[in-house]
C-alpha cells in the first residue's frame, strides 16, 4: 500500500521549507509518496483555491499537511483548512508557528477536528525592507532556524507524528477514524529524548527557548515600531539571537559527537523508522 | 503588468529550496506572482506529469523555472524540460547542480536553447541510510548549504539573472526573445561585488570552493565505495566540511558587520532593487 | 564637599556585587565615600535591623541605596526601605531585579517616593542543590552575568543614573528635592548610545533579550517543576542561555574592537566623567 | 550551634567579591551566618576603623576573615589585622592577592599567628583612567576573572578551606585552638581533583598560569611606565591575558561537559558538602 | 648499531621542515643519527652539487632522504636524484608533493627505483609578492600546515615509513634489498586508525581533503591569473582554506580531548615505537 | 654583489625552522644566497665539527648565523660559535631561545662579540616520553609556535635585524666593521610599529606574554618534577598555554583583516623590502 499525503503550503515557514523532505529523505521510499501544492508568497484568495483544486486534481489524498505561515489562524490559512475540508480532503493537519497576540484564534484551532502541530520556535523574520534582502539576509536567517529546528529535535518529532497517520492509514484506518497530532512544541518537547549527552540537551533546549523568544522582538520590530531607526536595531537583534540559538545547536551537538553519541533514526524504505548511536554501526 | 513565473521543482536542491522567497522575501511585490509545481522526491515520469499539467493548467507562465536535483541532466529533468517545451511553457531556465561525471550531458544543456544557471556549490548530500536521518542530519546539511549559498553570493546571482528575465517580461518581451541567462555560478563569479571587505571576500571565496568540492567526496562515499564502515566517515567528512565552510561565511559577514559594511540589496514592492550599506540607513 | 552614598545589599543580585565599585572604579575619587551594609544571604528580620542601625550608625549618607535581590517587592526589602525611610535616612534608590508574577508589588513600588531602577537582565540564578554548587556553577553564572550587564551598557546606565544624584548632592540639593531615577532597565535603554557599530549595538541588544528571558526559564525550573530528573535540564537550560548572551556580548565586543570604537567613560577624581574612543588618546 | 563568620571586605578583588556567596550559595544552610563589614574603596583610617567597629558591634564572630586588596600586606589591612586582633576578635584569616615585590612582608605574614589564603591567580586589575572605565572594562574584568577563580578550583579550595574552619568551630573548637588555612593557591593546587577530564585539567592549570602572570603586566603597566601611549597597549594587554584564560576554562569547561564528567559539590541545609558527578543524579 | 640518514632538502615544503625531528623527536635516540644537506632556496644547478657532495663528505648514509618541493619532479630535485644514485648514495626515498599538472613525471617517478611519499595536502603556498610577506604570511600559512599535516596523521605516517627502512637496515638490509615506501597519501591513508572518535576522523578527513584542494586554487592564483586584481582574492582565499584545514584540525583533537582518547606513540631511546592513550599513562 | 649567509642551525627552534625562508621567501632575490649547515639532533662534538667543516667548505660566508636551542649558551653552541670564530668565519650572530636559570651565560654571551637575538617568546617544548610524540604533538607545538612568532611580529623584526647586515655587506662594509644586532626580543619589541588596529597589537603582546611564559612550566615539568603523574598535566598545561597564545595571534589578524589593516612587507629581488596595507593594492 502507498500511503498519499498532500502537502498545502501556503506561504513560507521553515517547518514548512523542509516538510516534504522529512518524510522521505532519500528519496527511495516504497510505501508513501507526497504531491505539494504551494499558494504562492502573495496568500490571495485565488491562490488558495488553486491550492484546492490541485490537490483536489491529485486525486484524493489519504491525509492532508496544511503549512501556513505566518501564522496558522490568519484568514488565509483558515480558509483553506476549510476549504479543503468542504472538498472532501480530510483529515488535515496545520503546521504553524505560534503568535501570542492571537490567544482566541488558537484556542479556536485547538477546539477543532484538525490536526494539529504548533512549533513555537519557527519564529517569524524580521521582514523589513532596510533589512531583510532576499538572497542573503533572509536566506541566511532561514539556514539558521533550519539548523535551530533540526538539531533540537523539533523536525524530528514534528516527524513522528506524521509518521504515525501514515502508520494508521497503512494499518487500514482512514478519514475521521485517524487519530491526528495535537501537539504544542515546546522547548521540553522537542529536546525529549534527543540526546545522549545530558548538557547536550540543556544547550538545545535553551537554543529553543531562545529561538521561541525571537517572534515577540520580530512583532515588537515589524509592527509596533514605527521610526526605521528604531526598528532596524531590533529586528536585526531578533536575527542576532536565533544566529546564537544556531550556535548553542551547533555546540549541543559537537557534545554528542564528541562521546560518539549523535542519535539518528533514518528510515527505511518500508518507511520503517531504525535506530543507531555510535558512528560506524549499523541502524537497526 | 504582473508577471507570472512558474517554478518546476523536481526534487530538492537547496537553490530550489528557496528560489521562491529570494524573488519576493515579504510577499509584497506587485509587479510579478509565483506558481510552484514540484514532483515529490519519487521523480518517476507520473510525476513529472503532474508538474507539467499543473503547470498548463495554472495558465501560461511567461516564463518557467526548472529546479532540479540531485543533477539537471538526468532523463527525469531532461524529460520535464521538453514536455514544458512541447507544451507551449518556454522559455525555460534550468537551474541544477553540477556533477563533473557528467559532461557531455552538460555540453548539451550548454548547447539547447533553455538557459541554465549551474550551482556548482550547491553540492549533493551525503545520502546513505546509515548517517543520513531526516529530521536532522539531513535538514543541518540543507540548514549550512542554504548559508553557503546565501553568504557567498550565489544566490543573489541567482536572483539578479531571474530578475533580469522578468524586467524584460515587464518591458514588453517575450518567448523566444527574452534573452535567459547562461550561468556557470564559479567562486570568483558568486562572490564578484558582494563584500566590502577583500577579506570577507576572500573568506567567502574560499567557503564556495570547499561547498564545491564537497560533491566529490560524497560521490565517493555514495556511489564509488561499497563497505559501510569505508563510507561512513566519507560521507561524514562531505558533510563536515560544508559545516565548515558555512563556518568561514560567518567569519566573511562578521568581518562585514565589523566595518558596517554588509551590502543589502532588497526588493521594493515594484520589483525595483534598491541598494544600502550602512545598517542604519534608509535603501536607495 | 564629600557626598556621603550609604549602600544597603539585602542578599545579592550581580548588580549589586559591582554598584560600589562602579561609583569608584580606582578607589580615587575626591567627592564622594560610600558605606555599605550587608544584611547577609538569610534576610531574617535581625538582618535587616543591623543594616538600618549600621547605616545610621555611619551617619547620615545624603542618599541611600538599597540592593535586593531575588526581587525587591518581597517583605525584608519592602521592609528595610519603610525602616530606612522610617530612620530618616531617605531619599532612597532601590536596584532590583525584575519578577513579572509580581506586578501588583512593582506597581506600588512605582508609585512609591523611592526613586528605582529595575535590571530586568539581572536574572535569578538557577538555585536546585543538584545543579548550583557554590564555588563553581553559582560563581561562573555570576561571572557571565557581570560580563552581559557591563558589556551591554546596563551597568553604564545605572552608574550614570547614580551619578545624577550625587551631582544633585553636590550642586546643593537635599533630601526630597533630589530627583531621584525611575527606570525599568529594557534592552533598548542598556544599549542606547554605548556602541560604535550598529551590529555591536544589535548583538549586546539580543544579548540582554536572552538574559531576560532567563528568569522565567530559572522560575519555572526551581519553583514550578517538582521532579529533579525534569527540574535539572531546565536550570541548566537556564545557564546556558546566559553563557551565550555572554558570548555574545564578547562577540559585539570584538565589533567594537575592529573600528577601534570602543566608547570609555571613565571617572575623574573630581568625579566628573570624561570620555574617549580611540585607544591610544586621552578622555577628554 | 551556628557558627558567626565575620568577613571585613577592605577594598576589592574577585576573591571576595564571592567570599560570602561561596560558604550559603542558596541562603538556606541553618549551621552559620555570615556578617560583612566593608571599608569602602578609599581604605582611610577612619574607614578601617569603622569595620572594626562595626564587627565589635555585630557580638563576637567565632572567626574573622580579612579580604583585602591590592594586596595584603599594605599598611591599611596589615592594620586591619592588628586592629581586629587587638579587638579580641582573633581568630583571623586574610585572603589577599599575591604581589611579588613585597617578599619581606608575605614571609611576615606567612610567619604570623594569622591564617592566609593567597590567591595567585586574583590578579590586580589595569587601573589606568585612559582604560579603565568602571561600568565596562571594570566590571568586565572582573567577571573575567570570578570566572577563571570559579572554572579552575580556586574558590572551591578557599572554601573548603574556611568550611574546615567552621566545622571546627561546630565541634567545640574555638580561638587559639582553632587550624587555621596556610594556603598559598599556586595552579597545581587549584586544580587538584577538580576535573574528571585530564586535558580540562590541563587547561585550566593553563588558565590560572595566564591568570597569575597578569599581575606582573599591570604592574609594569601600572607603576612602571609612565608614558600613556606606552602604558595603555600594556594594561589592556593584561586584560586580553586574562580574557583568553577565562576562555580557556570554557574549554575546560566544555570538556568536563562532553563525558558529562562536572564534578559538583554543593552544601546541604546543615552545611555537610555532598557530591555528584553525572549531571542528572542526586548529590550524596 | 646506529643507522646513517642523510635528508637533503631542496627548497622548502612543509613537510621536510618537520623531517628531521620526526624521526628523533627529543634528540635521544640512540640507533640512529641524521644529517641534512640543504640547497639553499634557489636550486641552482651548483646548489645540488653542493648537496650532493656534502651528503657524500658525510661518509655513506644508509639511505637517503630527499625532500624536494614545489613539486619532486622538476628538473632540480629529479637531477639531485639522479646525481645521488650516481655517486653511490642509493637507495633514495622522495618526499614531494602533488602538482596535477605534471602526471606523466610522477608516473615517472613511480616507476622507477626510488622510494617515494607524495604528500597531496602539503599543497603550494600563495607565492605572490603582493601577498605573502615572508615574517608572517608565509609563516603563518606554514605553521597552518604543519598542523594540518600532524593532527589528520600524515606525519604519523611519514614517520613510520622512514621508521620501517630504518629498522630494515637495523636488522642487516642494505642496498637495493631495502624495501622502500610507495606511498600516495590520500586522505583517507592519512586519516586510517589515528582516532578513537569516529567524527575526529571525519573532521580530520575534511581538513585533509581541503588541505589538498589549496594546491589547485594556488596554482590558479599564481601561473594562471595575470592581474594583480584578480589573482589577490584568489590566493588570499586559498591561505583561508589552509586556515579552516587547520580549525578543523584543532576541533578533531578537541573530540580526541573529550574522551581521553588521544593516541600518542613516541620513540624509545632504542627507536622503538611505543602507544599511549589515557593522558595520565605510561606508553607501552 | 651576491651576499653569502651561512646558517649554522644547531638543533632546532621555531626561529630557526623559519630562518632561510624569512630571508628569501619566494626564492627569486638576487642579491643574497644562504647554505644551511645542520647539527642533526644529538649536539655531538663531531656534530659541531661537520657544521664548521661545512660551513668552511662553502667558502667564506659574509656573515653567519648560528641557531642555537635549547638555549645558546650551553656549551654545544658555545663551542660551535668559539670554532667559527677561529676558523676566521665571523660574523657571527646567534639566535637562540632564553632560559632564565643560566643569566651569567647569558652576561657572557652579551658582553662578547657576538650578535645576538634573544627570542623570549621561542619557548622550549614538553618533551617527556609520556606526552610528546613526533607527528603530531611536537609538530603541533612547533606549528603554534611558528604562528605565534609570526603573528606577533617578532619574526618580522629578526628578519629586519638581519636584513639590515645585509644591507651593511651590500654597502661595503666587511667582518669587524659590520654592527651586529643586539636585541633581545621583548613584547613590546615583537608587536611594535606590526598592527594598525591597537586591540590586535594588544592582543599580540598578550600572546606574546603568554608564550614567553610557557618555557617557565615546561622547565618545571621537564627537570623539577619527578613523577609522571605529576609532570604530565604540567607540560600538557604549557601546550594549551601555547596554542591559547595562537589562538589570542588569530584573533589579533582578524581585527586587522575587518579593518583592512594587515601590513605586508615582502622583499622585491633586489632584496629592498616595500610595504602596503590594503589588500588588494601594490606595494610600494
Amino acid at each position: 500500500m502507498v500511503v498519499k499525503v498532500g502537502i498545502a503550503k501556503l506561504g513560507n515557514i521553515a517547518s514548512g521549507v523542509m516538510g516534504e523532505l522529512l518524510l522521505d529523505e532519500r528519496a527511495d521510499r516504497e510505501d508513501m509518496i507526497t504531491f505539494m501544492a504551494t499558494s504562492g508568497t502573495k496568500l490571495q484568495p485565488e491562490d488558495i483555491e488553486r491550492v484546492v483544486s490541485n490537490m483536489k486534481a491529485w486525486g484524493g489524498p489519504d491525509f492532508c499537511i496544511v503549512v501556513s505561515p505566518p501564522n496558522g489562524v490568519l484568514p488565509g490559512p483558515t480558509q483553506a483548512r476549510e476549504d479543503l475540508a468542504a472538498a472532501g480532503i480530510p483529515p488535515c493537519i496545520v503546521i504553524t508557528d505560534d503568535v501570542t497576540t492571537k490567544k482566541e484564534q488558537f484556542e479556536a484551532l485547538k477546539a477543532s477536528n484538525f490536526g494539529y502541530i504548533i512549533m513555537k520556535a519557527d519564529a517569524m523574520i524580521g521582514a523589513r525592507r532596510e533589512f531583510l534582502d532576499p538572497p542573503i539576509e533572509m536566506a541566511d536567517y532561514n539556514g539558521n532556524l533550519v539548523k535551530v529546528l533540526a538539531i533540537t529535535g523539533a523536525f524530528r518529532k514534528m516527524q513522528v507524528e506524521l509518521d504515525k497517520v501514515i502508520d494508521q492509514v497503512k494499518a487500514g484506518k482512514k478519514g475521521a477514524d485517524l487519530v491526528l497530532p495535537k501537539v504544542v512544541m515546546t522547548s521540553d518537547k522537542a529536546v525529549d529524548g534527543e540526546f545522549s549527552n545530558p548538557y547536550a540537551l540543556a544547550k538545545a533546549r535553551a537554543a529553543y527557548e531562545i529561538a521561541q523568544s525571537v517572534a515577540g522582538v520580530n512583532v515588537k520590530g515589524c509592527f509596533m515600531t514605527k521610526e526605521w531607526e528604531k526598528y532596524i536595531p531590533i529586528v536585526s537583534s531578533a536575527h542576532e539571537m536565533m544566529r546564537q540559538a544556531m550556535i548553542l545547536c551547533e555546540e549541543a551537538r559537537d557534545l554528542e559527537k564528541a562521546m560518539d553519541g549523535v542519535i539518528r533514526k533514518p528510515h527505511k524504505k518500508t518507511g520503517e523508522i531504525v535506530s543507531k548511536t555510535a558512528l560506524i554501526s549499523k541502524p537497526e
